[in-house]
């Protein structure tokens, strides 16, 4: 990459450094960090959980896994959401069970199929409260195209849950179209982004009055697959991957990708889309909307021949809500590889880590 | 059905009466009830749950859906585990969440492929008892020959979980040799149990310490993979189905079976394989050992002319531990449709219903 400086390499080396090596799980005890989808996260997943399975599909980290079955490519992935409150505006935890699951399948490049639900509650939950989100479970499956086809529910005593835990786990069925994998982009790739950021993360921590805001901030939560499915269209193996932004946000996301592919990542503050009330809560808070979680927002790269057309189809997408906010945020670099930089809007660069827990947890 | 009186037939046609009627749900808040395998849980799922999803694969409330992808068969089934202790004799949670999920699989008639792994941990949780709890899951998961391909990890505030819930997902590919179907059992069909039963239950009971009783009891936890394979060889088609008889023991799933038959299951007490220590504690709580929880214990349900060799086939399976106790426990008649009798030790008959709720919360 041009322009960066002799100061800024300096450091670039030394994170560079003590990002090559393996994560490692060291601590004690869980925290709540372990759960927010950073640096401590992966600490946990690649130091102690993968290495525990020795299986090659759990190797990529992706959001779901690839399993062959005779000729056909099937995708299964899994989530447990423990959103607090359960409730927010745009949304709920039965709209975030589903939708969190079939975007995880959609950005495998794998076509959302069929739902498995399983319900942890807890003893003295409202009925009206189940009802209220089995139903909302059951619109956001119709909405996605899925079925709920079984299921398991579990009751703990008062005290040892926080009213209603959901697991959902989906299979999904490999699209022809796509070949992708976060070790694909290249230098000169795009980067695109589906919609505003922050969204999400800005709307939970709204809903729980955790700070004074006078703003009308919604979720983005829906299914990803009406995207995904343009994307394909419009690019096909030119989409070189695609990444669903939840916890980490999309800094964490593009963190990733950047390592597993060796590329620099090199984003525009300024074409990054972000709502006015969204902005201004990151700032309150003291951070990047890039570090917000989204539930209906994802990444992808392309190859430069076909960013336009990608970002078109994108842009033209239907679902819940559109994606004509889609934008195009950044281009992918040779070095320094594993990096990703913003470039701000006063016309400086910085690195853009992950963190190493969330500010917002409990989000999803 | 012969030898049932007239004071015996009365006492069946109230029951009869009050069972042919759905289940309704009607509470206005959560109990552990709803969560113990018995005929509340069931007015949870039949009278909340599968009416909001309107699929036809939750209506035979199997314990897995089945999706047709193209030429392929596959089975998709989920549980939460939430055992409470983590670790008791003979296995731990771990053990349970493969365990569970590849058994539910099995008696769907499908040899188990692949699992997801969904964490909720508890801030706090010592590294060490998750380490041990991984490591028992990856053990699991080669002895039953499946692998876990993708997963998830959140983490909640201290005294919103109980240290760690597991929830696991599996997907199986149905087995051509299958035919099974909980309404396929007809009169003259005989019933076999795989092994012992109450084991589990019994050894979570002592592990909590709840009553002072000097023995030593493990839980049944393993693969059924080996006897399903064994009764499929032997049986084929005569096989009509199987359960896997987990929450609410061998009871719920033949008053299950004989009300999604109409048939009237026949059982002979004296023959149903019992360990003295689990007899015992189950005299002590005052409750049947056939409404104690297994969670490696299977009942099939064979046509007449196969049962000798489904039976020999069985005892002579691998696998943990082995099937040597399988024993067949009775047969099947026409009348009173829907109703689970017990041939007493002493000869007269009693009902064997199912229970509202579980003395034993919190087995798996």
């Amino acid at each position: 990459m041009d322009a960066v400086s002799d100061r800024e390499q300096r450091v670039l080396d030394i994170i560079e450094t003590a990002r090559s090596k393996r994560a490692k799980f060291r601590d004690e005890r869980i925290t709540m960090a372990h759960g927010a989808g950073g640096k401590a996260t992966q600490a946990l997943i690649e130091g102690l959980l993968v290495p525990a399975f020795a299986s090659p599909a759990l190797d990529g980290l992706a959001d779901a896994g690839i399993v062959r079955v005779g000729e056909l490519g099937l995708a299964l992935t899994t989530d447990s959401f423990v959103v607090r409150p359960l409730r927010f505006p745009g949304g709920s935890i039965g709209d975030l069970a589903v939708n969190g699951t079939v975007n995880d399948l959609s950005v495998a490049g794998a076509r959302p199929l069929v739902l498995s639900l399983s319900l942890i509650l807890e003893e003295g939950l409202p009925a009206e409260t189940l009802r209220a989100e089995v139903a909302a479970i059951a619109a956001a499956a119709r909405a996605a195209g899925v079925e709920v086809i079984t299921g398991d529910t579990k009751v703990v005593e008062r005290g040892h849950a926080d009213e209603l835990y959901i697991c959902t786990t989906g299979i999904g069925v490999l699209d022809e179209r796509a070949s992708l994998s976060p070790a694909a982009p290249r230098p000169g790739d795009r980067i695109l982004l589906s919609g505003r950021v922050g969204d999400h993360g800005t709307a939970i921590m709204l809903a729980r009055g955790e700070f004074e805001l006078d703003a009308e901030v919604a979720s983005d939560t829906r299914s990803l697959w009406p995207a995904v499915d343009a994307l394909l269209d419009a690019a096909g193996p030119s989409l070189r991957c695609l990444r669903d932004a939840t916890r980490g946000g999309v800094a964490s996301v593009l963190n990733e990708l950047a390592r597993a592919a060796d590329v620099a990542m090199l984003v525009r503050e300024a074409d990054v889309p972000v709502d006015p009330a969204v902005a201004g809560a990151a700032e309150i808070l003291g951070i990047d909307p890039l570090h917000i979680a989204n539930e209906g927002t994802l990444v992808a790269v392309v190859a430069p021949e076909a960013a336009d057309a990608a970002l078109a189809a994108l842009r033209a997408a239907g679902g819940r809500g559109d994606f004509a906010q889609a934008a195009e945020i950044g281009t992918c670099h040779g070095a320094p590889g594993g990096m990703v930089l913003l470039e701000t809007a006063f016309g400086g660069k910085r690195v853009m880590d992950m963190l190493v827990g969330d500010p917002l947890p409990r989000i999803c």
